[in-house]
């Protein structure tokens, strides 16, 4: 039996293309494509060195209209110059002429090996195959198209209701990998079924990307190609979402929490991570030394192996905390790992705290609060540990 | 057949402490003495959370004389509050006791795991031992004993000739580990047969380092018991360096010759390093500009893990740089592999450059050069691959 429209306005399909030559046979060429234009807005890379299907997106979005998301894995068209630019623009003509549209209503993300040549010609040859495989049950292929190192395909689905109409939101991403600027390519594609001005899209995406990628992205350590786009109103009859403040704040909110179902997936799929964990850094001065030491926390290497080790470690913890070039007394802050208290004003507590500390550690997630005791600011991260695996999964990508 | 003298006026030893309790027996107690009051200089941590041996050795070389210096492994004597300067203090002054100096000139030093306390008893009981075994000769079991994850022992000597004598550096170091913020505690004593006066000895300090130990930990990012302290003049009878310039200038370089020769072997050492890689660029707009770029690039896990995969995958690297915050124009790089050159503005070359970069890739020490093209500074730093090994190593540290 066939699954259901996932969202009324929009179809999906995905093809393999061969795009990565050596690779096993998978599907690696996707496209989503909607009925009618759509109110569209994106979030790319902050990376001084961005590739080719980003500088794309961005220009035909400059006018917030899209109708169609070209995307493929297994090579990320970054790096490769006045070629990796024209690739982009005939794939993605190829796909407006063969769906009868305007070519600057497509946008192409890519993710993948840096500093290839896209493989223009078998890709091209399967443009026809993947707009006849257009239906709109196949979401979760396309999500299955844009892996790369991800072990699953992320898809979110969130429902509501407006004042005047009920609301879909329907996301898919693509990311594996520990927090930036460790991360591999981020790529996001949310679609909604109801119209949204654009002004307000741009303004609700900012702060959805904020509680939800920039979570595990910090602003400025993005790869070349990440890239999250925003589709709204699909059905040439869909409900505009109007100005009711309320109906903005709904959609604002469930756009927040899409984005951060997402986000949270691609954490969990980081590549051999083991454990999900979260830093959050409180009583600082500003929020800026708070979100400068968890991340300084959050990317240690000495921390993660501690984490994976199940090892409350907490000098590791502080330690890390004291090269963050932020100002702050070593000699009052309190540390839990979970609901354990380890340390407090910078000393070991009494007790057996290690078998407590390190039994929340044997969990998949947990949390790990560092206060500083020196003001009101607090930021969280999400972070992985750190296993062989991940080594593993790094050193051979390319072979 | 006995060693000979390693340094006129020095003496060595080491006993096992069982400082870690659970560890096997090895040397893990560590001490240095002078025939008389050495002029000393030490360069610490600037790690915000510094331990109780580095706030010691702080106060107690601020006058520039030291004797003796007491080192141990196993335990970092960090974040162990008011009881760890205690401990630090105690037990400087059981060495003292038992040496006949006065206390203020032993300097501690400490390395192992954060936030427990030292056994101080057992310690104290091996100082009469530690203090009988002092012997002219021992300088290699001095260095074995402030070994941690270190896999060899690391000493260097260097001689040279002033105008009025011969002169002599001899060091011991400890440290593995990748470059900073991931590396391990970094500790170093060098001494020296010739007598300097205090100012000149901070100032050659502070330049020997610039050229070696930062070059592997960038301002700021260092351990909470990073130490290095060198130490003038052991015998009663030492020359003085004296103020002719020509001497100074030979003694500045043979500081830093011994400084530059042990950083190397703490890269060299690096947990489960199996590259060391020198990243260089060249062409920025400044010397800081520079040294972030060089440090992005040198502490990306993807950048190493490529390194150890011996993927000439130089999109990572550029991607790393892209990442750094500063201002270059990618599409004009050069980046080089060893002498081969794999991208020239900012586009890969023509021709089989994978082949040859691989090849530079498969020898144990290559350099990497990434040329912006934008301005005259250049910075290097020396960094080794990540592989499978680093994470058993951290993740198993205290089990």
């Amino acid at each position: 039996m066939k699954e259901q429209t996932v969202l009324r306005g929009f179809r999906f399909s995905a093809v393999s293309a061969r795009v990565k030559e050596k690779g096993p046979e998978r599907p690696d060429l996707g496209l989503i494509v909607s009925d009618s234009v759509c109110i569209t807005a994106a979030v790319t890379t902050t990376n001084l060195v961005y590739a080719a299907p980003v500088e794309l997106t961005r220009e035909r979005l400059a006018g917030g209209s899209c109708m169609a998301i070209l995307a493929n894995s297994g090579n990320a068209n970054a790096c490769t110059g006045r070629r990796g630019r024209d690739d982009a623009v005939n794939l993605t003509g190829e796909v407006a002429r063969v769906l009868g549209i305007d070519p600057e209503l497509v946008v192409p993300m890519s993710t993948g090996v840096i500093g290839v040549p896209l493989p223009v010609e078998r890709m091209t040859g399967q443009i026809p195959a993947l707009a006849a495989g257009l239906d709109p049950s196949r979401h979760g292929d396309f999500a299955r198209s844009i892996m790369t190192t991800d072990l699953v395909p992320k898809t979110a689905v969130v429902e509501g209701s407006l004042s005047h109409c009920s609301i879909k939101l329907v996301g898919a991403a693509k990311g594996s990998g520990m927090i930036a600027p460790n991360m591999a390519t981020m790529l996001a594609a949310v679609l909604s079924d109801v119209r949204v001005d654009i002004g307000f899209l741009r303004e609700c995406l900012a702060e959805a990307c904020e509680v939800s990628f920039n979570r595990i992205t910090v602003d400025g350590d993005t790869s070349t190609n990440d890239t999250l786009v925003v589709m709204t109103g699909g059905a040439s009859d869909a409900a505009d979402l109007g100005s009711a403040e309320l109906d903005r704040r709904t959609f604002a909110t469930m756009l927040a929490r899409v984005c951060t179902d997402l986000a949270r997936q691609i954490v969990l799929d980081g590549e051999g991570a083991t454990k999900v964990v979260t830093i959050r850094v409180r009583g600082a001065r500003g929020k800026p030394d708070a979100t400068r030491i968890a991340r300084v926390i959050a990317e240690s290497p000495l921390v993660k192996t501690a984490f994976h080790g199940e090892d409350p470690n907490w000098g590791r913890v502080l330690a890390a905390a004291g090269r963050a070039g932020v100002e702050f007394d070593p000699r009052v802050v309190d540390l839990f790992i979970g609901p354990v208290a380890v340390l407090h004003d910078g000393a070991p507590v009494e007790g057996d705290w290690e078998r407590s500390a390190h039994a929340v550690m044997q969990e998949r997630e947990w949390e790990a609060v560092l206060d500083l005791k020196s003001g009101q600011a607090e930021a969280e991260l999400l972070t992985t540990d750190l296993s062989e695996e991940y080594v593993g999964i790094n050193a051979d990508y390319r072979s």
